[in-house]
């Protein structure tokens, strides 16, 4: 076993609890600090919260800081900021901006001599080596992502913006038929509708146009008008008791050729009770890497694509080989 | 898109003939030769056949051997000697003598300045992978790996070799209703039984005395006493039209807690046409990776927990980031 990494927590929400959790399993970690830009005193932590302004103090008590912040606003700040101090690891997840995101902490995780794992977790993260490893092994076939049954907070949030709505929830769900046709080989063409369900839980504000909620749902651009849609009115007893858990999960399918005509199907699947919690165990497996190449004498950013299994394990090489291989 | 990769073939079974048809859906690689013990004039092959004595003279011509040979006696002998003198990947496949295998393996490749992944392919190999993967992410969980459905070659050999057989083959078939309960988080305590059918076709000699085929089949011990097997006796011509391809696959399944009581699944699995041509698919992704590795100076053996996915691809670092984070 390896001796002791000690970690820091950026950010107090579902995320940097489910790491604060997942550290309690893994015997080989030690949690220094909780930092939070809340008043620590505003925040109930077991383990005690420190302002995030003094987290310099920390340099050289701390092996791995886990930045636990949202992809919007938190990490293209915290990310460069941080990286020039600690090793650093994170969930930045907007496909989109992954590039310009891993240049600036590259360079900022140079310049300070540390190594910085971006965009891990499982979409990004586990996901994508999935795709990454099924299409080098089989390059001439077809990928497919489906996502869910599960919790999408983008669009909860959408319909917790539309004028008479109290609260609500959305699940993405996948189209059973969909994935049942990949998994025979029939590589099928799928339009967007034909991938994935959204299901609403939407609860009301007194007297608002229920009609009207569900149709300005259904026609909203980006979020739903693409979907097959449904929209079920329910009390906020009902919300709290039967949709407050964050499930989630999916499908990486590669439906692929070799040979004269063979077909050969890779899948990769998901299923958790708890999405938050799971990418907090994907965030300290991947900090226990960032600590080995720290130690190992590296610095500057990389993703799952650059880090070895071996790395993510407490066991040594040797014992990988005999109990794992 | 890399410069050719140079690669020859160490023999020409059904691996060898897989990674002849895969380097044809991998443009960045070139096939120099395909290397054999036989005779090569006595060898079908359409891009011709040196004979393995001369492999030496292709020192300098070939970046990486593609070590195709059995694990029982081939690969023991040539891998400590092939790795002297070239850069090589092997799907050695005898998981108790993996650690024995890398060590020769390793102290031979470290003098010759080559690069050799041992053991890869799907099980050893992406099995492995996911295992390791699976259980660092979840600590708290239990593991479960069900085979098939496919054609097991060992103990298709062990049915021709009772008395009265005239030909067999024998399908391992995961018990469906486990699968089931482990993928529902139900954790259950599984034994060989309750885990693999086996099923047998087997073509008898004129005259044979079924019933005591039968009943040998069943009760040999290792191979099928431990099981439920059933034998079905059919004749030279079906066995030869509806049993003469080598489907295999399987699944790796981790059923882990985080948080208070969540349960996680994270699950990988295979369904293949052709298990060959699909361990030939990974050999040639990993040469890949070999060439990689020796073009940055490094040397001694590895397995697939060294590897980081990035090197599987023929993609750059900045592709990789932006087309499959």
């Amino acid at each position: 076993m390896a001796s002791n990494i000690k970690v820091g927590i950026v950010g107090y929400g579902n995320l940097g609890r489910g790491v604060e959790k997942a550290i309690q399993q893994n015997p080989d970690f030690e949690l220094r600090a909780i930092f939070s830009r809340r008043n620590p005193d505003d925040v109930a932590a077991a383990n005690g919260v420190v302002h995030i302004s003094e987290v310099e103090k920390y340099k050289g008590d701390i092996d791995v800081l886990i930045l636990c912040g949202g992809s919007a606003t938190d990490l293209p700040e915290q990310g460069p900021e941080l990286s020039a101090l600690f090793n650093t690891v994170d969930s930045f997840d907007t496909h989109a901006k992954i590039p310009e995101y891993f240049e600036k902490v590259n360079a900022s995780a140079i310049k300070g001599g540390n190594v910085s794992v971006i965009s891990t977790g499982w979409d990004p993260g586990l996901f994508s080596l999935n795709r990454l490893l099924a299409e080098a092994v089989l390059p001439e076939g077809k990928e497919y992502t489906f996502w869910g049954k599960g919790v999408s907070q983008g669009h909860s949030d959408a319909i917790r913006r539309v004028a008479g709505v109290k609260n609500g929830v959305q699940y993405t769900i996948p189209v059973e038929a969909a994935v049942e046709s990949v998994r025979k080989g029939e590589n099928p063409e799928l339009s967007t509708k034909e991938k994935h369900l959204r299901e609403c839980y939407v609860v009301a504000e007194e007297g608002a146009d229920l009609a009207k909620i569900e149709r300005e749902i259904k026609e909203m651009p980006n979020y739903f008008s693409d979907y097959v849609t449904t929209v079920n009115f329910i009390n906020e007893d009902e919300l709290k008791k039967n949709h407050s858990t964050m499930p989630h999960g999916g499908t990486v399918l590669r439906s692929g050729r070799t040979g004269e005509n063979s077909t050969q199907i890779i899948e990769f699947g998901l299923k958790l009770d708890s999405n938050p919690e799971f990418t907090a165990s994907v965030l300290v497996a991947y900090a226990r890497a960032v600590y080995k190449l720290s130690q190992a004498g590296q610095a500057g950013a990389k993703t799952v694509f650059d880090i070895p299994f071996g790395l993510l394990s407490p066991k040594s090489p040797e014992e990988l080989r005999k109990e794992l291989l």
